[in-house]
């Protein structure tokens, strides 16, 4: 059964699921993105995401093709075409298709793409229980990276360095010294039983999975500072996690060459998974 | 007669020109590019911009599908089925279609778009005569424009946020309140004759414009220094251009509020422009 994706109004075979090469999404990067968690069939926190997506469109004066509603009914529509029980969602909305020039084209619709993707339910819970190594790398992105949009190649290079380490992602350190963020992911670290996470900027995205591990945390009194940390900070620290749409609360055990606690996943990383999973909601 | 592309080895209609929605430069602005200008059915300053292709290439560890010759030989294809004497092609290559995943794809091919165009001849002689606006706005892109990259978001806005200024173009400033160059062109002033422009580093594009007017420059004995300016520098220079593979030399006379000169082309631009066409390379 060959996967379908979500096209422009229309619904395709994977292979032939293309758009325009004058897809302002494709020759300038002009368009940002939103990428869906799927558990047990349900949409994790969608409110959540589709309302950063309308924001990012705001932010870049990109009026959405499609309003909220008609979104979630596309999204759905993929996961029972491709029969996603867990996985993932990603969506992604460009200035459409325009004879190429900087300047914003007018009387040009927007291009809309989603696809699904089934991903094995253990496979989150091996890599949880063995717990990420991280590299650390210079933080090369845009000014506005609180938008997210799909200018991603600064990332995709932190990732392909930290891949060379064997490392599953990269932390990204400006040029003061403090980590902003994972290349795809927020950063945290835990000291004396308190989480540490940098607070929100335009130097960071304002993550669905972190806002609602925070709620998780307020409802069961653990302890939060929003602060930047810098390396230090990391060598000090007696657990460290990354959280994103799809990997969750995930423990890392390793930055750079330092082992994080005693290299193994520390005790509060199943605390706040399951103080996350308790504070999603799920449609 | 229908407009003629080239993707990844096959010739197209522009129309059904299109390419896969999970190619990397669609997700992540995977890819680079060049914009050569074609006068009188010849191709500017070809070298140059094919080796500036490559290092980018190099520069995000990307192969080149081709090698350079091939691209040479498909662009001219380009001129001829597309009928070009005055005009531009555009290249873009990025890292190829794969599922989405940031770190580099295994055994995937880069996908090769051109694209040409014709633009009348005395279009540029009209804006050369009447002179271009500038607006200033903040520069946020990347640390790293020298690669060509895809990642145009920022450009974009700031070139669509000099429009709304009724400015043919932005000059971006740095945090320390330096130009660096402009959303897609180099930026010159001139002042007690010496043309004076931003020195090459990470911050700006190594402009194949920018190489040859310097080469016109010295043939003629014609001042130049290269270091940083500032918006007071601005308001003191005698004269003003953009540079760019489609603009050539290009006068400047308003940066935001400022009138440069007395407000109408000055004498150098015809100087510099003359001394451009004279020192570029003819494919």
């Amino acid at each position: 059964m060959s996967r379908v994706t979500f096209v422009n109004g229309q619904y395709f075979d994977y292979v032939n699921s293309k758009t325009h090469i004058e897809d302002r999404g494709y020759q300038f990067g002009d368009g940002v993105y939103e990428v869906f968690s799927v558990l047990n069939g349900s949409i994790v926190d969608y409110d959540s995401h589709i309302n950063r997506l309308f924001r990012s469109l705001s932010e870049i004066n990109l009026k959405s093709p499609y309003k909220k509603k008609s979104y979630l009914f596309h999204i759905k529509n993929i996961i029972r075409k491709n029969y996603i029980i867990n996985g993932l969602i990603y969506l992604q909305v460009t200035r459409g298709v325009a004879p190429r020039d900087f300047k914003f084209p007018k009387n040009v619709k927007g291009c809309i793409t989603i696809i699904g993707k089934n991903i094995s339910a253990n496979s989150y819970d091996k890599t949880f229980n063995r717990g990420i190594k991280v590299k650390i790398v210079k933080d090369m992105r845009w000014k506005r990276v609180d938008i997210k949009s799909i200018n991603l190649l600064a990332p995709v290079l932190a990732k392909e360095a930290a891949s060379k380490y064997n490392c599953e992602e990269a932390w990204l350190i400006d040029e003061e010294g403090f980590i902003t963020e994972g290349s795809s992911s927020t950063a945290w670290i835990l000291k004396n039983n308190v989480l540490i996470t940098t607070p929100l900027s335009n130097s960071i995205l304002n993550g669905i999975t972190r806002q609602s591990l925070i709620k998780g945390l307020k409802r069961n009194n653990l302890k939060l500072i929003e602060k930047k940390f810098n390396i230090n900070d990391i060598k000090k620290s007696d657990e460290a996690y990354i959280t994103s749409a799809t990997q969750y609360v995930m423990p890392v055990i390793r930055v750079d060459n330092f082992r994080i606690g005693n290299g193994r996943v520390g005790k509060y990383a199943e605390i706040f998974r399951k103080a996350y999973m308790e504070a999603v909601i799920l449609s």
